[in-house]
């Protein structure tokens, strides 16, 4: 029986400002990464989002990100690992607490940004990521870039992991994803995308640019929000690959373990 | 058997900058309240505070505040309902999960400056202050003003509550503190304080300026940390208390219900 | 020659954030009053706007709001003189850099939201902002609600003054506008707009909801950029004052003063 | 006639939060870098300290940062040219603005913390720092390390520029500074800070921990503020410097073009 998580950043929008499409996402989408309030979102916000998550049956996660509305918390900053700790037991914490105010629970937590970037090749850094998703809570799911760093500081933390794959992105002979901007980066077309994942999710692997099968393990697939046409993507990504008898819903803590 | 709980606000450090004398008021109170990063305080300093307050002991508790750090929380701002219920949210959940990450738990929560001022005062504040905090978790003990629409809401709304009192400020007949900056505003000296106290705790009345007897329940006492010689004023009210068989620690939670 | 300013607020995108069309919006007013970074703006956001109004020959205005970003500024708070100054003076200097550096000047202030309406009614507020737009510069031009509070300051202080007024908005017997959310508050037929508009300008009175005509100076005309159909508005209501003879240009200093 | 600027960092309170000694500063110093209010300092705090500053005679310049209250401006952070170029734009016309309303005008810019460390060694970075200032106000001194890409760019923008030496910290043989904590990074006894400046002033060279000399231009010299005894110590370096016949002064912009 193979399964899948579909998840995508929500919640990301500050005060007046809205961005993104969230209610056209939600229905596509098994898992929520809901920004902490530092990097995007707001009080009022992470509220709205997590009520409409959980009236969906969408699982509630926190989506941290270093402390920069202004840079969307894509700019690269210096943080010691006590710092990156701390950081995340913040803002893992307040979007918990709105879980529990909506009824529900949080479920995983997911980097965002240049956070996420940088620790999943940094090991220390995605240490103290790691370390503060589990001394909040032990039972959440860590979300994270497959193969990375963060994903073995994460198992090595004890905690249940989610390993991310992308349907819209090529890959590299080493498992990395061909940077932006580079020819064939990018994938437009639905059937060559379903096709990928069909065979991340199937056969573990994944066919490079170079033309080899590199081995990935595809847990949860990040389904991103902020595009046109990006919730239609998702509903064709979600209909074939259901077709194709994978099921889609969020990671149960067991298997992932 | 007589007993009250001594609390001080502590954590009100922000990143380069030192405020209050948190290590010498410890040793002194039974609760901190903890500032949660938007008046005051920072993902380090609530850390290191909550380690703090944990390695001695002290109850753990969150001082949220308005999102005002220039103003440090004291300028009144207007907000909705809506707003103030999830700004307590979101603080509430984030100094919780320091908690726990220091492998303690969150106990009480006693709103900061402008908020709690203009709380003390609002219905609908106060609701939606003590809806917020039940709503992260019903065990959690509310503090405010004794006798004040705070305590009200938050028993409305089915909360533990401690009724804040203070030693060196005097009363006035319909129970409020005398203005500061009027005369006999405040209370320097120790044995006035502790025998103002003791009635409080004892007999459930203070004497007030106009010589009256308002009635007063004493659950907890607010100890200011931020004054020079406050740490000495703390330790010797305590002293003094204990002296005459009054027992100082956290609420627990039934007493209070 | 009658003739008159057609103001808007722009630049209130913030980071990743887009807010308003200000480039619909351009072509059709004379002067621009920009978010300092503060309530909204960004460095990014305020220099490129500044540049767009200069390349147009549209006059560049500072905007300055309260310190709150999650509110857009429109959430009272309850400041000092003394802060309101300061607030002020950081603002009109921030934007006044990126007009020199963009090779041009500041030409007016018109502040933003809460600040504004408050300051409307009280005369201390008026005065703090008032003098605080004199000492950075004497020769800039002073926005302010016609027949306010901050009109007044504004003279007062020995600033030129441009009194501001609605095309879309219905007016009580006492000069103020009719709070919206009431019956014919808003105006949204053109040709009333402009009625009411070349009345104020040529006759210096406004017939309120109540019948009556109540005067008033109308210097500047606000334009709304951030509603659906707002540029459109703009243009229709330009086109027919110029073709009953009215110029529409920025206020030069010395007629108002 | 020998002469050098003494430059020491003040405004750098917030809010509630006291930062340095300014008052014990101020006396010895010939030029100010106030805090903009994004690493540090308020409208509040720049006015005051601008303000100080004025009554002694003391010149006023602005010492942007990064936009990292939490981190005090001291942790790197990855912006753009243009990023940096409106930043600096930002907070220039800031503290100008201050300096306007003060009487008096802005006299240089210091880049602070680690966008200072960074542009030192980054001519992409200086030369964004550098074209800001100049676009802003080409009358501006502008204050960087000696020797470095700072002083450089700056030099191409056609500013006036007062090279940075240090009396309290060794160099290197390539004009680096000793790196703290390594073994006699710091200077500490003043006879051996006033002969390392006196050098530096008169013959334009100061001794390496490797013994040999290395040239340096020596137009400011930062004096600390924020260090026990810092006051103190400048004081001494002052009067020692003027025994030895150097005039103390702000750099005047012809002699240093």
């Amino acid at each position: 029986m193979a399964e899948i998580d579909f998840n995508s950043d929500l919640g990301e929008s500050f005060g007046i400002y809205r961005l993104g499409d969230d209610a056209a996402v939600l229905p596509h989408i098994s898992s929520a990464n809901i920004a902490c309030g530092l990097h995007a979102g707001d009080p009022q916000t992470i509220a709205a989002t997590v009520r409409a998550a959980v009236a969906r049956g969408v699982a509630v996660g926190a989506h941290p990100g270093f402390a920069d509305l202004q840079g969307f918390g894509r700019r690269a900053m210096t943080l010691s690992a006590g710092e990156i700790y701390n950081l995340t037991v913040y803002q893992v914490g307040a979007v918990q607490a709105f879980a529990r105010a909506a009824g529900s629970h949080l479920a995983h937590v997911k980097p965002h940004g240049a956070l996420y970037n940088m620790a999943a090749r940094d090991d220390g850094m995605a240490r103290a990521l790691a370390e503060a998703v589990r001394d909040v809570d032990p039972a959440l799911v860590f979300f994270g870039l497959a193969g990375s760093a963060l994903v073995r500081a994460a198992r090595e933390a004890g905690l249940a992991v989610a390993e991310e794959v992308f349907a819209d992105r090529s890959y590299q002979a080493d498992g990395s994803l061909t940077p932006r901007g580079q020819p064939g980066a990018m994938i437009t077309d639905v059937g060559t995308a379903v096709a990928q994942v069909l065979r991340m999710v199937r056969d573990g692997v994944v066919r490079s640019q170079q033309g080899t099968d590199v081995p990935v393990r595809a847990d949860t697939l990040c389904i991103h929000g902020d595009q046109p046409g990006a919730a239609g993507f998702a509903r064709d990504i979600r209909a074939a690959l259901e077709a194709e008898g994978i099921t889609v819903r969020a990671p149960r803590t067991t298997p992932f373990r």
